[in-house]
């Protein structure tokens, strides 16, 4: 059992209406804001009017057309804005990619010099804007951590890093029912990555930890199909949404070594080449990821992936190499019944780059240290079962 | 699903050793510190002397002696202290009763007017002194949580309510490993009570909380047997201390509605008249309850006592209401275990009360309003089954 710090300071209200609150929210940082936003879909919606609506009293200064991979130059005009607009408070309306923007910009504030220098260099406890966020998709769980993840097209560089923390997260999973099958799958199979790249690592004596990680999957798997039938059925939509924010907490691998989360490692390299949605590459990836550790250290990874079968899946049997074997395809099933894409050659990648992804990966030693640990031939190797 | 609030804005510093950082923590809020702790029991295991030779350059006024139910005259004492001192800070060290005790001083610390209407008032948002913790025993989760519950002896009274949350709480499982096994069961009952008190409750469509609030059951039903035979297996130690603080924290029952929280309505009654171990208490009335509830209102009791049956217990059978009164059977039996008290009678206490304390519980409706409702004369049978 490792040693942790639990530290989030963020107010999360849940469910239907909560919007009402967000006028005193904002109010207590000032009434100068800057509303950051995707590529419109909350004008579809009427969320964007339901804001400005409940903002009249405010200056609104407006940030939209952020990239599902939130890229430097959004980041860059953000900050901008918030300087010359003097914003006193930045509100995130979205998802993952909306929030984490915002997170970086909220820091970029007051960040002297490049900015694409502060995404390499991000760490906790910098200077930042207050920032309060509307969630709109069940995913990365950004309202409820302090991380962020940018994205460089001229370098081909996605990373993560931290920024700051909400100070208040507007959870209503009623903002989820007009969310695509493919985006709900997507945000999903996310949410499942976040849990499992923790599950799954050396320390195996956070009995805790593992029940709650166990927990999250298993709601996941249970309220997905049910969210896919069902869009509009509130209990999935809001058990996804919680699942959201407590997956990437931490809370489910408090007292676990950090496994160095692989599948992440992989993912960002193929979302930085060719901008794919996140969770999908990691429906991709993960289940390969598996097969590969498996093969490479059976006797560490077979207990691990056995117990995932039992505990998650619900498998039974005595032959633990043979239980691994079933969870994974349990898994692959469940990503496929969902609408995932099963492969990359789907989504139009070849191997042109994958040499060059497997090393910059391992970026300081993440890979090559992490639970099963990962030379770039065998992240090469991985990337090839994805094709 | 309900709406919910999640507002803890508590940092936990969890594992060996994390004691190191008091002074920079402590030193953040000033040089003048309350310690408050209990009967002494820091003084023997050495806690009091590592705080005191890291506090050597602070100013330490002592506040100990606070009882295990702690009373009023406690917190009375503690914040004449602390206006006489110009406290800037408090420190409690050991376990619920501290704690609680020292949030009701940080609070009364400011509170103008008699402190037992304070306890009555009892809400958050007052203004208060910033506290920090230093757990000794896993049981309460008021590391964790803003509450507090404070007994007056004249009148007969332990009140729970709201105080304020610790900015700080140390959390480390060594300074566990000489709670003695009575005291380390009767914390083991209470953190499952905790979670046993919104498991069972009206929503029944939280999947999440639901599976939490599983895991947490299996730890502490994996764990505590295990702190009895080796009361230095840090594994152990430190699971039960991890579910202490997420048992207690709303997370396990967010999205559920408010049960009423029956069996610690009833238990406060009983430590009110008689000092008994709250945990033990809690241990006594449970299963009693559950049998009277299932009894009262089988359509809705039985199938959550079967799902605890099935799922917390690994019972398996098509009868619910066979299973139900399985997993009854199995808590009593694992409390029976672990050397806890099975009636009141043990405790030396009669049915003298009964009457008056049935209907004290339902203050405010609590009990009349509670999941399954319960009438002063069904508090009253409750009370008896436990003779």
């Amino acid at each position: 059992m490792e040693n942790y710090t639990h530290d989030i300071p963020t107010k999360i209200l849940f469910g239907k209406g909560q919007i009402a609150h967000l006028p005193e929210i904002l109010a207590g940082y000032g009434r100068r804001v800057l509303l950051c936003y995707g590529g419109g879909s909350i004008k579809k919606t009427g969320l964007y009017d339901e804001i400005m609506t409940l903002l009249k009293d405010f200056t609104v200064i407006e940030c939209g057309g952020i990239e599902p991979n939130p890229r430097i130059s959004s980041v860059e005009r953000g900050a901008k804005l918030c300087r010359e607009h003097n914003v006193d408070v930045i509100l995130a309306a979205g998802g993952g990619s909306v929030i984490d923007c915002a997170k970086a910009i909220a820091v970029g504030t007051f960040y002297e010099g490049d900015l694409w220098e502060m995404v390499l260099t991000a760490r906790e406890g910098r200077k930042a804007l207050p920032l309060v966020d509307i969630l709109t998709l069940s995913a990365t769980g950004s309202e409820y951590d302090g991380g962020g993840v940018i994205t460089n097209p001229e370098t081909n560089e996605k990373l993560g890093g931290s920024y700051t923390y909400p100070a208040v997260s507007i959870c209503d999973p009623t903002y989820t029912f007009t969310v695509s099958p493919y985006q709900t799958a997507a945000g999903s199979a996310d949410i499942m990555s976040h849990v499992m790249e923790g599950y799954f690592a050396e320390t195996t004596d956070s009995i805790l930890s593992d029940g709650i990680a166990e927990a999250l999957l298993k709601t996941v798997i249970k309220c997905l199909p049910v969210a896919l039938k069902e869009p509009d059925n509130y209990a999935a939509r809001a058990s996804l949404m919680s699942a959201s924010s407590i997956a990437c907490s931490g809370i489910p691998e408090y007292g676990k070594k950090w496994s160095g989360w692989p599948c992440h490692a992989l993912e960002h390299e193929l979302s930085a080449w060719y901008d794919i949605t996140h969770g999908a590459g990691l429906a991709i990836l993960t289940p390969r990821w598996m097969r590969y550790v498996l093969a490479k250290d059976p006797e560490q990874v077979r207990p691990q992936l056995a117990r995932f079968a039992r505990n998650v899946w619900g498998l039974a049997g005595d032959d633990e190499m043979v239980l691994a074997e079933q969870g994974i395809a349990a898994l692959e099933k469940f990503f496929a019944d969902a609408g995932l894409p099963m492969t990359l050659t789907e989504l139009g990648i070849t191997d042109e780059h994958f040499a060059e992804m497997a090393v910059h990966a391992d970026r300081g030693g993440r890979l090559s240290h992490s639970w099963i640990p990962l030379m770039p031939e065998d992240s090469e190797a991985i990337l090839r079962m994805c094709l």
